[in-house]
């Protein structure tokens, strides 16, 4: 009796194909189907679950941006004209976008689901971005959207974040989680001056030195942001659903590693879909062993990079569905033959 | 009054996102644009030209497949089963399959179109692959296809091949065109093993050796392949219909490389779909200053990278064209006041 993994590789080798030629979709396609315990995986109904919050640590400057960009991007992610809002139309992924914490009240008739537990995080120049009450309820909010849509019929989720300054929770993660030295961890967000960078590094070694806490929901708290958090505890409930979870770039990731330290077997079920020009990324991703599907120097966050990525992972599993066999179609299989 | 590339530039950078956060999208949007001369380009009845055709060289034992999974493959494209069939299904991207030279009679029924010059070319270690008449046969016939893709409204145009023995030919035409040491143009293939590889080199050397062509067009015949030929005509005609032509990997890059020898202005309409797995096609991207979209390890050839390459491209188009602008959103453009 042969094993579950040995025929499904047995059904991607032989596809008629040279045996290894479509590279890493072929390890997308043993991924999926391995998650899903099938030799014709599926994906249903995408969603893509883009959470937004503001950030007290934005007060110092660490970020190019004003904080009002947090609402009008969010109102623009609504409205469709943003990135994520486009290239989400494209594929046909379901767009939800969640106001976690934005310091702003929307418009009732705008399209953002309001689950507002602050407004903002506070500044942790002073005090814990978040208390472990805050933190643990917006982890248990972002759950939440994960099940109804599970509940829904989808299977593959993916999450953005919306939240100027948020490169420094994500950069004080990163620099806590994995030993990333801070100078590393740091970039330049959202396009820092390179005083700007220096500036933003000082407050963050500052801030990094200032608390030392003990279990990973601890840094999570102290150093995270809403939103993040809303991700870690998605990525946690998306695994716990056996779903298919796609990470973006530095920020989501950031979420991600957070989860990975609660629980490492997440990773069962991740799939990078880029690799980030924000220079911590990269250890973040080979942190969780990642191997990312693209490589285009994005850095706009959002998820933007796993709608765009997303074709591709279909295109893994169109292979895997719809190809041909050499049994069927009576090709030579050299393989075979050596 | 302000120059058309300052005006494509400006409306890329004015869109709701951080300067440059799209990366190589933006570049692909820049590109696109320019060859159409519009701040709103479009890609118009995307197609895929499969040209397939054996060779002579084949007969040496270059490659570990038979001579037979040439049209055992090509029957398998038109009957949908292959990697083109499903990854062109998969984008709605017409498939044409079409017989340069494949030593064996396809059944009428069958969708391939017949444009058999030959069966096959000759042995090139005793004599040049083609006449120079049979080459310019070939291109100008790729051409032709060309012209009708584009007279049916498409602007858009990517090319695949199938031929066993065909990285012989790519791997010589790049260590003549582009100077690449010998031992680094010769690879794989669908799957060498060590002394496979070794008896390619050796033979791949003497016939090398065995020719000295002068000019870009006796160099093709001499070292190329039908369907390469073909390839080549078809590129100088896209880019004579000012079409955006999209390069596979190292086989049709070949042919692609040929045509830049006889006119290097080709590039300005050229994308590199994806970094093949095939050593040789690193030098002959760089050759030609590529930056390919995908870094997957494919090497299935057929003109799959292309393919799959395709809702990345589009991707492009998707931001330019319908991502909101600043002024527009009322989002503060952080560049503006810096």
């Amino acid at each position: 009796m042969k094993t579950f993994d040995k025929q499904l590789w047995e059904k991607i080798n032989t596809r008629t194909k040279p045996l290894g030629s479509l590279g890493k979709l072929e390890q997308i396609a043993f991924k999926i189907g391995k998650i899903q315990q099938t030799l014709s995986p599926e994906l249903r109904n995408p969603a893509m679950l883009v959470f937004a919050a503001d950030h007290g640590i934005a007060d110092e400057g660490v970020s190019p941006c004003p904080k009002e960009i947090t609402w009008q991007m969010v109102q623009n992610f609504v409205n469709g004209g943003a990135g994520i809002s486009v290239f989400c139309k494209q594929h046909n992924i379901h767009l939800r976008v969640i106001d976690g914490g934005v310091d702003y009240d929307f418009p009732e008739e705008l399209n953002v689901e309001s689950c507002k537990l602050a407004r903002g995080t506070r500044n942790m120049r002073y005090e814990p971005a978040m208390t472990i009450e805050l933190c643990q309820t917006a982890m248990n909010k972002g759950a939440e959207y994960v099940r109804q849509e599970y509940e829904r019929g989808c299977n593959v989720i993916g999450f953005g974040e919306m939240g100027i300054g948020n490169t420094s929770p994500a950069s004080l993660l990163l620099h806590k989680f994995v030993g990333t030295p801070l100078d590393v961890a740091v970039g330049r967000g959202a396009g820092l001056t390179d005083d700007g960078l220096k500036h933003k590094y000082n407050i963050l070694k500052e801030v990094s030195e200032k608390y030392n806490p003990q279990t990973p929901l601890e840094t999570l708290a102290t150093f995270g942001g809403i939103e993040i958090a809303m991700i870690c505890g998605a990525v946690l409930e998306a695994k716990r659903l056996n779903m298919l979870i796609i990470a973006d770039g530095f920020i989501t990731s950031s979420g991600f590693l957070a989860a990975y330290e609660m629980q490492p077997d997440i990773l069962d079920n991740v799939i990078f879909s880029h690799a980030s020009k924000e220079p911590g990324h990269k250890s973040m991703v080979e942190y969780m062993k990642g191997d990312p599907i693209l490589h285009l120097d994005l850095r706009l966050g959002e998820g933007t990079g796993v709608a765009i990525a997303y074709p591709i992972i279909q295109s893994a599993l169109v292979f895997l569905n719809e190809m041909a066999s050499f049994d069927e179609t009576g090709v030579f299989e050299v393989e075979k033959h050596r």
